[in-house]
């Protein structure tokens, strides 16, 4: 089909279907929608493109996507300094502020996965371990996703902590697992096998909340 | 909840959750994926959004969105001239070339909706008629969307362009509107009520097609 679209609309609609989630049909609304937009609107996500990643730096304590290294979670002294959260993703971090998580972090970059490329060496696990021996950490909250690839991640970690224990370059770091179980709200008649195992696996004494 | 993300990222993060469809969890995961392009990919989005709005000007004959005006559409007289199709957006004008339509197109900007505040007035009716009593069409195809609104609409410029005729206006343009039937490839099964009764309404001599 010739294209009767002018050329900048063409641009846009092949731009914008090149982002995950958006195929050729939405990349089409939201360039006729974006038509419709005030140029000067039109001028600051021009801006925002230009500027999104000048001045970012990855932290070199955390690996975290960062204005300033160390990054301003790094620096926060409030911040339980003891407790260390190992994640996936920068937006993992977010999601864990969210839920008033006050420690601190690491990011891997990514998870275990043979059948992407990703071996254990792309990730910042080796970065973990020293970070460890040189912190004050008494525990190290595996909170990779709770998908087999996030598993596997996190049993790898745990082996790793676990023979760096056993050979004396780490002492007194406990490991845990954030719990997999029912999503609070969740109904427990459509929860999946697994999950539901899980939830029965994980369970707690009642009592111990009540305290 | 404090802003941990570096600045560049919030914006564009809160620029992207403007666009329909888009919320702000999805907005993140886009951010985050544009961090992993290259800059060069960013300065192409920053100079497509720039750009965007630059040079674009509406047919004032057909009312498409256009590089040049009158559009290539109407400065292409290889069309059939003597058949108009009305249609509420520039998309729609879109989905019609790839059926192969070759006539004319009148893009009349929206469709007739009180609980939008959008009258006959603010979509290009007028500018419909006027063109009606100009040009040498001899049919005019009804191709509003075939919801509540669209049908109003297209019933509006029937009795519009109906009345017009009787005044003496406009003489032997035949009115058409575009058929609803069962989707094809689809399953009469599953087709809704008011599709079948439309489809059951709007059947056609078998004979007729096969001349």
């Amino acid at each position: 089909m010739r294209n009767i679209l002018p050329h900048s609309v063409e641009v846009m609609s092949s731009l914008l279907s090149t982002l995950p989630s958006i195929g050729p049909k939405t990349a089409n609304r939201l360039t006729f929608f974006l038509l419709g937009r005030q140029v000067s609107e039109l001028e600051e996500f021009s801006e925002a493109f230009a500027n999104l990643k000048k001045n970012l730096v990855t932290c070199s304590n955390c690996y975290l996507i960062a204005e300033t290294n160390p990054c301003i979670l790094c620096q926060d002294k409030t911040r339980e300094q003891a407790r260390l959260v190992v994640v996936e993703e920068p937006l993992d971090v977010l999601a864990l502020e969210k839920a008033h998580f006050n420690g601190l972090y690491h990011v891997l970059g990514g998870q275990i996965s043979p059948i992407n490329n990703v071996s254990p060496d792309n990730l910042k696990i080796k970065e973990l371990l020293s970070r460890l021996e040189t912190g004050q950490f008494t525990e190290v909250i595996l909170a990779t996703d709770p998908s087999l690839e996030g598993e596997a991640t996190a049993l790898y970690i745990n082996d790793q902590v676990s023979q760096a224990q056993k050979e004396g370059h780490l002492k007194g770091i406990k490991i845990t697992r954030i719990a997999r179980g029912l999503p609070v709200g969740g109904d427990l008649e459509y929860a999946d096998e697994l999950t539901l195992a899980r939830a029965l696996e994980g369970r707690q004494s009642y009592t111990v909340r009540g305290n």
